[in-house]
């Protein structure tokens, strides 16, 4: 599990480029040399390399040298972290919206609960 | 939703900065101003303003000015955006490695399932 900050920030770069995604998105469907990860992408072995660099260094990918091939691999644990991350943020932020919810309901009378929480929200700050 | 690739990009990039997840978190537990943004981190007031206006950029964060006081708070859809990606990705990597598993199953299974299968399919019209 990825726990630390420099982890994140190497795993969110990572995905910042739109050729490094679609290598992702290339390896989701199982291994690829480096090769085959650059057929997509309009840029030189030397550029593929570098980015497929860029994924090993964050962890989201693994490689292994057989020979002169080189064959990538996702590392689920990595992506998982970083799935979870953002799942946090949001889940933390849509309980807060839930409870905020419960407390109109609460405060509003029985009827006109939905008027009554529409006008509440209006005069917000 | 986001669905082209340089959203993506600018929200990728957002994540990418531990300050950044730092205002992130602090917002997922309801809209800040500014300066309480900044207040665990120690930076000045121009760079704090910086990181949102990244934030903002990206479209993971929202703000509304009310006389000198910004306020800013978080936008679910981008952030549930970002995750989905990530989650597809994983997703389709391990329903990859589920079928490689049946496979293997199916090939070594202990009842020969497999030849019962292929005998069924010769007995046909």
């Amino acid at each position: 599990m990825l726990d630390q900050s420099a982890d994140l920030d190497r795993v969110f770069h990572a995905l910042a480029d739109p050729g490094r995604r679609v290598m992702m998105e290339r390896l989701s469907a199982g291994p690829a040399s480096v090769s085959e990860l650059g057929r997509p992408l309009a840029m030189s072995l030397a550029a593929v390399l570098q980015h497929v660099q860029v994924l090993e260094a964050s962890g989201l990918v693994r490689s292994r040298k057989t020979g002169r091939t080189r064959t990538c691999s996702i590392n689920p644990a990595v992506l998982h972290s970083a799935e979870s991350w953002i799942a946090e943020r949001r889940t933390l932020w849509e309980r807060r919206l839930d409870r905020l919810g419960d407390y109109l309901a609460d405060t509003a009378g029985p009827a006109d609960t939905g008027i009554q929480q529409n006008e509440t929200l209006k005069e917000g700050p």
